[in-house]
């Protein structure tokens, strides 16, 4: 079978889609439920009937497209990613892996495949934690990761239940239907960009991740003592501040000693209260985030974060309580899926290297509930989260094509 | 002379002032221009003019509430301080001197004094930087300190010119014309909480400020590059909120280094771009502020965060650029208001004595262009800037009972 991916239907399909954005362009900005949001999966809707798919949405708003196959029982074949973006980033995080898996189905399509098994497309709600400080909320509950429960208590910034802005978004339905079945994906694989430098650093086209680093979000809330920052003398000070700057410079410490390549730490929300030149800050709230492809090496850093709290809580008189938002174990991507990414790479003559995911991903989540792989294609620099984040349209529509030599393989 | 004044109605007027607020009691926000702030006004212009004084406003907003004296020429004697609050602070910073210098006008009134030399209540535009970064606005710009020039520059948050709020405000006037002639004040006097604890501790119902301590105010702007949290490794960072943890305990560690209980430093205001769980900082603004009664030993200490600064920039590669606010001379009171003072607390046999002030305060720009001192009351643990600053109706009456006094003698 010859497989050919339209790399120009690609490249428009990712502009349209770029256009639904709050910030201006290059910068994407598409938080989950934001009208911004609701409008690009409106629009993928579309697409995705226009090609001949069946699409539902469930409660949480995940969407499901489906090619039937001919096998109306057992596992569909699922493929897919998320399209929400998080404020002043980039056009290719997540929607590569949804317009490129569209790209495959259609490429499949086109070369007058019939699949066996169904093969779907899965456009994953809130991949990026945002709104509601978790991510990977759609194959959290898609895998039972997350409860209904859990989920139900979920607030944003402001003070907004989840339930209050899914059903605002039209999405009503009880949470508890989420949860897929047992066996209702016979294996999953999702195409992405690397969000690191090393295929490009390489000149290698494409990634096949055989495990996903294992994440953690913390958050540190710090009280202190405000008060005018002319009249309170030094000796008198509880900055909240000053307790967060030594946690955040304890982080990295913390990260670097390990000696692991593969340790990462970073403080990247940090609030700071009242937030005035001539007032001490009297509060503080840090996430921070922690990852590592070795599970207890990670968990030994995020023990030392904990005693770096205590003794910055002792030694500048603060309140410093820390709350795990999550703490995911890493994946080992499925044996079969893997194998399957490896012999398209092969049969279309493509090089490829096999690595390690240090992002985080809807596909650590799907691992528990089907086998599951990654192919990641190069993105400019290594770059992501950015406006400025890049990957080239004939990178993406390889990436297309071998996915699409995988589904029709596992599908069939 | 017999001087009464009215503690319940300092209590009911600051009451009523505290109202006038953008969040619940008892926090205060009265932001210079924002509607909470110009029905401040339009209800104190109401209470000026309901005691009989001729009330103006100046282009900027600075109202001038006059009791014309007997002579027609000459400089007034002045009183007065602001009423505008940072957000979520308290009801007695500024509005004590304010309310206070209206009770005191209303006790002479009372006794039957006559004044020769105009006495004018003024209330200064915008203490607090909280909107355009800068202090003291309206007594910059009356002082001439700050040029008509330098003042139209300015921009709020929001981008907006000062002179686009003023004017949505109602204030169209030329900048020019704020500027006050030469002797407009033969002195000035400002009533106000100490906003430190040493009355309170000391038992003590007075303090006559015998000199305001520097206060300087710096931007610092750090760029580095941000990126995926879990993808760029730890070597490859260059982490803009790690640079502004360092430099924010630089700042705290050559405060304490010099040694001086009067030196003070703060970092209140910390932005975080794009502030997100998962994203290096790659952008962090930072506003520290450093105040001393000594204006070398501060300029050293600014001096050394410089150093710090580059320090930073040069290990963690980071682009970091500082820029004043503000740096001002300290100011000395004038002698003869310090005696005037003093008298009249001796009169009253009110304990009192000669303090530092180490908060910034319009004052410390009217001692530019008149002889000028200060009068502090105590308040509760020292606490200001909060909610739960207070100062008792017994003080403030004190308080006003020896400014009618001083202004007396000034105004005889």
């Amino acid at each position: 079978m010859q497989i050919e991916v339209n790399s120009d239907r690609i490249a428009a399909d990712l502009d349209e889609l770029a256009k639904f954005s709050d910030t201006e362009p290059p910068a994407v900005t598409r938080i989950v439920y934001s009208e911004a949001d609701q409008r690009a999966r409106a629009w993928l809707k579309e697409q995705c009937q226009t090609s001949g798919l069946a699409v539902r949405e469930d409660a949480l708003g995940n969407m499901f497209a489906r090619w039937q196959g001919s096998d109306t029982g057992g596992g569909a074949v699922g493929t897919g990613s998320h399209i929400d973006a998080i404020p002043h980033s980039g056009r290719y995080d997540g929607t590569t892996g949804v317009i490129g898996g569209l790209e495959a189905i259609r490429a499949l399509q086109h070369a007058g495949f019939k699949p066996r098994k169904s093969i779907e497309l899965l456009t994953f709600i809130s991949e990026e934690p945002t709104r509601f400080g978790i991510g990977c909320l759609g194959s959290r509950m898609l895998s039972g990761t997350l409860t209904h429960d859990n989920a139900g208590a979920l607030k944003d910034r402001q003070d907004q239940s989840l339930d209050a802005v899914r059903n605002a978004a039209g999405l009503t339905g009880p949470l508890t239907t989420v949860k897929l079945p047992a066996g209702y994906y016979s294996s999953f694989v999702e195409l992405h960009i690397e969000q690191g430098p090393i295929l490009e650093k390489e000149n290698i086209s494409l990634g096949v991740v055989t495990s996903i680093a294992a994440p953690a979000a913390l958050r540190v809330l710090i009280e202190g003592e405000g008060g005018h920052a002319g009249a309170v003398l030094m000796p008198q000070r509880r900055d909240a501040f000053l307790g967060a700057a030594e946690i955040a410079l304890a982080v990295e410490a913390e990260v670097l000693a390990t000696g692991a390549i593969d340790t990462v730490g970073t403080c990247g929300l940090v609030e700071v209260f009242p937030g005035l030149a001539n007032s001490i800050p009297s509060r503080v709230r840090l996430e921070l985030d922690v990852r590592d492809t070795d599970l207890a090496r990670r968990d030994a850093v995020l023990e030392q974060i904990a005693h770096a709290c205590d003794a910055v809580a002792a030694k500048r008189k603060l309140k410093i309580a820390s709350h795990t938002l999550n703490a995911d174990a890493p994946a080992v991507c499925g044996a079969e899926v893997v194998a399957a990414l490896e012999q398209a790479c092969e049969a279309e003559g493509i090089a490829y290297k096999r690595m390690v995911s240090r992002a985080y991903h809807d596909s650590l989540f799907m691992s528990r509930i089907a086998p599951t792989a990654m192919l990641f294609i190069p993105c400019k620099g290594g770059v992501s989260h950015r406006p400025d984040e890049y990957a080239s349209p004939q990178d993406i529509a390889t990436g297309a094509r071998v996915l699409a030599r995988t589904l029709a393989a596992l599908a069939s």
